[in-house]
């Protein structure tokens, strides 16, 4: 019998430690919006994201490489920067052929973190490329670490959500022995169907809509509408072929 | 309009930190077996039960004070004390009016941590002891933490599903915003009438239950078994009866 590889959920940033990613894919969620937004962007033919934790590296690479920057604080575009985190802003008319430098917190620490732990490969996940990730997990035969972002290191609803959605897809072809895997797939099963009213209960809708996002945060739980899939290449998220090995 | 006190549910210990535990009651959740254990110690008599997270620690309390000595690695008794974590050890013939001093690591790191960041009051609650645990927090109108011991820092089922049922019972005297809680309560609705096939599903039962624990591991979520409120006292978990306040 093959055995099969193994996957985890790790439900933030804060826990990541606790497991082994050496040679595993790590995928990055932060649903509400870094990895919806960073996948719209790509899905619309930007040539590539960069994400940076800070506002200042944002500056920095937008003056020197003449990308176009973005980053928000309180439902507000930063001063210096020039756009903000929705993924409406990144249609393909403004975005195609372009560099989008991107600040953002919980997401991007996490990215770093998982790069610096030896993951073998960083890919970005949202309900928006559900189907280019699990197709790539199943395609890779490597082991798995779901990384919810959450929010400042606490638990997230929609970062879970998605996780459970990804459970759901691939858990034949793993072997799964984490209650956070089947925390985040009853989840999802529980709500599937009635995603649109089940986000308006977790915490980030409040902090989110109280800024008019509720069109944002209802696409980023939409399925496949930007169905790409961000790979890390160690500088910058780029658009990966799907290709599929036997 | 009187403000609510706040309600957040910690998934693990790793997360305690992210919470101002300040002036709050903290709820020390470890279902399989620590507290479960305690509060039958408690229910069936015993002056006190005195936690420590190392074995040398409760073979010199055993030692000095004339202690009984509890604790268990790998579903066998340590060497150097007398008896296992198994709450159907302590029934009244042999417990009541003697010292406990258990030695267990997920739930007394927690404890511990919760004291140490100025915790008003420390509990230990799982689903022998529930109803005891809900009327003290309803009675005392401060803030609460439902505090996860989880395995090693990681997420675990069973003390989320207890977090759930507190928050279901409690909820409508606290102010909650915490996808935590939300989760946990959730999981606690999904399966409140199937707890014993549930259970089987957990990472913890396949450890467990290799050595032979099933019944145990089915009376930690018998609701009321052991209805005591255990509270540390800065030395002991004793029995307090309860004191509805006006």
């Amino acid at each position: 019998m093959i055995k099969k590889p193994f996957l985890h959920t790790v439900l933030s940033p804060a826990l990541l430690d606790l497991y082994n990613i050496n040679d595993s894919i790590v995928v990055i969620i932060d649903v509400f919006r870094a990895t919806s937004t960073i996948a719209t962007a790509l899905y619309n033919g930007a040539t590539k994201v960069i994400p940076v934790d800070n506002v200042q590296d944002c500056i920095a690479l937008g003056k020197a490489k003449g990308c176009i920057t973005a980053g928000e604080r309180d439902g507000k575009v930063v001063e210096g920067l020039q756009y903000g985190n929705s993924p409406s802003e990144y249609h393909r008319d403004f975005i195609e052929g372009k560099t989008l430098v991107i600040t953002t917190t919980n997401g991007t620490r996490l990215l770093h973190m998982a790069l610096n732990m030896g993951a073998a490969e960083v890919i970005t996940g949202s309900f928006v490329n559900l189907s280019s990730v699990c197709e790539h997990l199943i395609s890779q035969n490597k082991n798995v670490i779901l990384g919810c972002s959450g929010w400042k290191n606490r638990f997230n609803l929609e970062d879970s959500l998605f996780a459970g959605a990804v459970v759901k897809c691939v858990e034949s072809c793993f072997t799964i022995h984490c209650d956070s895997s089947l925390m985040a797939k009853q989840l999802y099963e529980l709500h599937r169907e009635d995603m649109y009213s089940f986000i308006r209960k977790t915490t980030h809708w409040h902090r989110l809509a109280a800024y008019g996002a509720e069109k944002d945060l209802e696409y980023c739980v939409t399925k496949d509408a930007a169905n790409v899939l961000p790979v890390y290449n160690g500088e910058a998220l780029v658009t990966q072929n799907l290709t599929i090995t036997s």
